[in-house]
């Protein structure tokens, strides 16, 4: 056992500590573990969204949390699930679409949606499709520029503490991207930018909860609802409303049977999973409100995580990348008592 | 059931034809599907590991089909493993650590790899920690050239048949890659290149199967293996050696329970998957072995699937992201009888 935990804890290489270890540098883990108190932002329980499913065949509880995302970010839809969450709309719906290295999706297993959706306020319809992106105003381009200024001084520290040849694989301060021009964590959450058009707009990354929706111009109203289990699906970016991520429980989602159906839809609904609540963490009795914090992406701290997730040097490492994918870099997020 | 059926296939938008689908360009899935027989390579049983779990609590039949990697990959360990399932010698092993949006891995759940490993072919130490990486050469160099003027086509195509403010999404012929110089479809493996120390290498996307090892120079045997099962690790890249991936039956690893030790350990044996065993596709009968065809990445089908990977112009979506991820363009894959 000591050598398969040894060669798993190396595969991952995060934290674990190993009497035969090599020396090397802090790892991603142990740079958030030593960030100081500041930097840790609260969640408020009102931006929070209990889910629980029916427990699973061994009677195990399973929970799934939920932050939803801040302005300026898709707030129509925000504002609707919080509506559709305090009036329990979203209890007795239940897991209908498990597709690998996809999603998973939940909604009315009997399709009535859009029977109840008229209930709903309205606005959700043709209009808001432009609400995809949100111009880049002041506190998008302050991050940026803060970013790069951040991204420079790493890199021109690296020189002087490692010397040019170790840093041939530092390439980029900021590191490219396939989809967009350039990415940011900002407040907190995966953000991509176009320049030309100057806009900026969530990304779907893993464990990103987005919104279903119909053939545009319909936009989904929120009733229904996914969660990314598997590579980032960018190409829904710009198309579909992200409205928040799990922060808590994804493995619950992640780990469902895969459905037999086309694209992943269970078959039979008795392969469907339950949903006994959605609830605002903010409308739980007291005691059973959830707390959370993540790490703000603005601090200190947060840029070593990037850097160091972008350039391993803890011992199991050889090359570092000398880049990282933004859904490579999960804003770290914590339960605090 | 009709709305969610819409929806969900909406969201993941490839094949369900419906009656009140808007007018759009072939998916990806029907450019494939559209790909005339001489573009279908055949998938040698010598190149296939076929992994027979236990069978799940229902009684049902796991199964999953592993490609091996071909050269210049990473084949002192890919011999290795061949020589490994030739011996029967991962029969009775088991998956022993299922970690969320990372690794599924197996090996010995006794930890005896090393004593087993002895006896294995000697080679595999510190002198080929240098072959995760390839020197290019003239077919790799050739595929580059042959990708480039593809794209260059496309995007000129592009231009002719939208006109110059439809091409504006479609920016890049070549898209960036946070890792490394440039991505790139080789022989059906997806492989980074780094201009200047003229390397190439393959890719950690999902599904793709790596060799655990501990700390350099150790650089594993073959005898322990994992799957991604999440968001490519692309930091693993060039720093373990990649053999092969999943072609069929995925969803057998990554539905798995997480494990609850760290770094997704079974912390209890009970929780581990038995494995019955690991064949050669070419040592099981002819009845019972598989046969498998992948989609040729230097063809002209490829390229228009790609480009329509970057560019989604059916009729879901509003945006094409103008670009995209190598590791969301999964070379297609098919059974044959």
């Amino acid at each position: 056992m000591k050598k398969l935990l040894l060669a798993a804890a190396l595969l991952a290489a995060p934290v674990l500590a190993q009497d035969a270890e090599p020396k090397g540098e802090p790892s991603p883990g142990e740079i958030v573990a030593a960030a100081p108190a500041s930097e840790w932002v609260t969640i408020a329980p009102q931006d929070l969204l209990v889910m629980t499913l029916a427990p699973d065949r061994d009677g195990h509880e399973r929970r799934v949390v939920i932050q939803l995302m801040p302005p300026p970010f898709s707030q129509p839809w925000v504002a609707n699930i919080r509506t559709l969450a305090h009036d329990h709309w979203y209890d007795g719906n239940a897991i209908t679409r498990v597709q690998d290295n996809y999603v998973a999706q939940w909604g009315d297993p009997n399709g009535d949606d859009k029977a109840k959706a008229r209930t709903l306020p309205e606005g959700l319809g043709p209009t808001s499709v432009g609400e995809y992106e949100t111009k880049i105003d002041g506190p998008i381009e302050r991050a940026l520029q803060a970013r790069l200024k951040a991204g420079e001084e790493s890199l021109s520290d690296a020189f002087a503490k490692r010397g040019a040849d170790k840093v041939l694989a530092i390439k980029r301060a900021i590191p490219r991207d396939p989809y967009s021009d350039e990415t940011l964590d900002f407040k907190g959450w995966p953000v991509a930018v176009d320049r030309q058009s100057q806009t900026a707009w969530p990304i779907h990354c893993y464990a990103m909860v987005g919104v279903g929706r119909g053939y545009a111009p319909d936009a989904g109203s929120g009733a229904e609802l996914y969660a990314v289990i598997g590579q980032a699906p960018r190409h829904l970016d710009r198309n579909i409303a992200l409205v928040g991520r799990v922060i808590e429980g994804i493995e619950n989602l992640s780990s469902l049977p895969r459905g037999t159906g086309p694209l992943g839809v269970y078959e039979d609904p008795a392969q469907q999973v339950p949903i006994a609540s959605i609830r605002l963490a903010s409308e739980l009795p007291a005691d059973q409100q959830p707390h959370f914090e993540y790490l703000s992406t603005e601090g200190a701290t947060f840029a070593k995580y990037v850097d160091a997730r972008a350039n391993r040097r803890d011992p199991f490492f050889i090359v570092p990348a000398g880049g990282v994918d933004i859904c490579n870099v999960p804003v770290p997020v914590r339960r605090v008592p």
